[in-house]
């Protein structure tokens, strides 16, 4: 057991350290002095995971520190922005420290391989709740937003679907799967890759983006409905692994359409950027899928592969339902 | 009962809302846009506030949202930092209308009383907890930090300490007061001020400061700490209302020394200002005290009226002690 200012010292503090030239002063004063390039936009988000909601008394404390940060800075890539530092409040039940030592050795491994440093926040007693806050950078007018997507666009979705959610029956009991292959999911789910390095690659060639945390039919709703315009998308070229892609076909639905916690970018392009688009992923080193295209008519169209409509009811994933 | 799509549509999002010209794109996209004025540092701070912990469950929600945006905007005013905007992550035991409507108005009143906006968040299911992150801007060099006093400062504290301690003596039943005067160290503890005009007053004047949080004891070690300096405080002379004036002595010293959720600001200037320091506290409408001068040998001091040690052993408000 270990006082508040203990454990901020002992594990959230690392002297001399600095991310980029971006960061004047970090953790130890009432606030966080940041300097952004001149002439910058900032890109802010923060996103708050509960326990039992967004991950399981099950995961390991240093995959849980890597999630907190991976799902806020999926948030930036969705936007195109270049992460500069993030802030993190924590709830702790206990003062405990090797549970707080794991969670810092995640977080900070994450934060290293982005090049950016926690510069403030929060300890306290309580259910256990971690909310992270990212500042990212972007060229002014740059940005990815959701409202951008125009009928011709090609839409695109990078990764693979659906690994998350079926980790996720398989804790709830409705899926069995082999050892090797729920280590593999279970992976995808407890330490997803935000993308960022495909965000910055679609500057100025993305017309619309958006990360998929609620599931691809939720979220590629939000994306419609900002843009005013609509879509068909063939379900059974949704990218998957094979591990998703053994099951029953209801099961791999469910698991491409309605996942969760997938973290990969859903976005759209003009049409004539194809090749570009590809060469985006191959540098950013993700695949990345064409699923559809965009169309004036407002509204979602599932369909298979022989065009005919493919019924899908189940709710984009909603935390009070 | 609501949805989480829906708590946010109705509550938390206020269409056509500009914070300033600092902000670009409010919620609804992935991140929020920010344009800070050129050449300003950023000042950033987290604050997580928990039921039983930060707040109890018998506080009007409306006083809770003033409560969670007025601790984050003590700590810019801390920094002498204008606040910009602020995000908000939100877990809710239920999607609970009532409360969600009562709580967005608190927090939107004290926004409106300082001109920034939301700009972004989350909303979950889970232990009631608000978390939030402002962001402020501070000319490069004008922060006011905590490592500044210098041996011949003068120690200021601004405002009166101890009502919210007293308060919280009272729901623990180990102090009574009348009705009336309940009331009035209920709503110290429930609505505090946060002292922002009085931060962006002491720019250039205050070679230090920080914001009493966690009690007038702890929190001024962290400036003697930093600062590398130290100070006698004559006890007796710390300001305080005439509700707390008329309890025992002891139970006085514990609410002015130790009191926790103060919000007021303890800073230091050079003894030469104090006609400035006054200037600035009239600016700012809010009283301002001296309470004793930094000096070179390290730690903190406590006498009373006639120079003896006054013996005080509470340790700062930890949150996990």
């Amino acid at each position: 057991m270990a006082g508040e200012f203990e454990l901020i010292a002992r594990h959230f503090t690392r002297p001399g350290r600095r991310a980029r030239a971006a960061v004047g002063l970090g953790v130890g004063d009432d606030c966080a002095l940041l300097s952004p390039a001149p002439g910058q936009q900032l890109a802010v988000s923060s996103d708050m995971l509960v326990e039992g909601r967004h991950f399981l008394s099950t995961v390991a404390p240093e995959r849980l520190g890597h999630k907190a940060l991976a799902v806020n800075l999926s948030d930036l890539a969705a936007c195109g922005a270049e992460p500069l530092a993030f802030t993190l409040a924590l709830a702790l039940p206990r003062g405990d420290d090797v549970f707080a030592a794991a969670l810092a050795r995640g977080l900070f491994a994450l934060a290293d391989a982005h090049g950016i440093e926690l510069v403030g926040g929060d300890t306290t007693a309580g259910p256990l709740n971690l909310c992270l806050t990212v500042i990212g950078q972007v060229p002014p007018g740059q940005a990815l937003l959701r409202s951008g997507a125009r009928a011709g666009d090609r839409l695109w979705v990078s990764g693979r679907l659906g690994d998350a959610r079926l980790a996720l029956e398989v804790f709830r009991g409705t899926v069995e799967l082999a050892g090797g292959d729920f280590d593999t999911v279970r992976r995808a789910m407890e330490q997803p890759e935000p993308r960022v390095a495909l965000g910055l690659a679609l500057r100025g060639l993305a017309t619309s983006a958006i990360d998929l945390s609620d599931g691809l039919v939720g979220d590629l709703g939000h994306v419609l409905a900002r843009s005013g315009v609509g879509t068909t998308v063939e379900v059974d070229a949704l990218p998957r692994s094979a591990i998703v892609a053994a099951q029953p076909r209801e099961l791999q639905h469910r698991c491409v359409l309605a996942g969760g916690d997938d973290y990969e970018l859903l976005f759209t392009a003009p049409a004539g950027q194809d090749e570009a688009v590809r060469a985006a992923g191959e540098r950013a080193g993700v695949a990345v899928t064409p699923i559809g295209r965009i169309e004036a008519a407002a509204g979602l169209r599932l369909v298979d592969a022989d065009g005919q409509p493919v019924s899908f009811n189940e709710r984009a994933f909603d935390h009070f339902i």
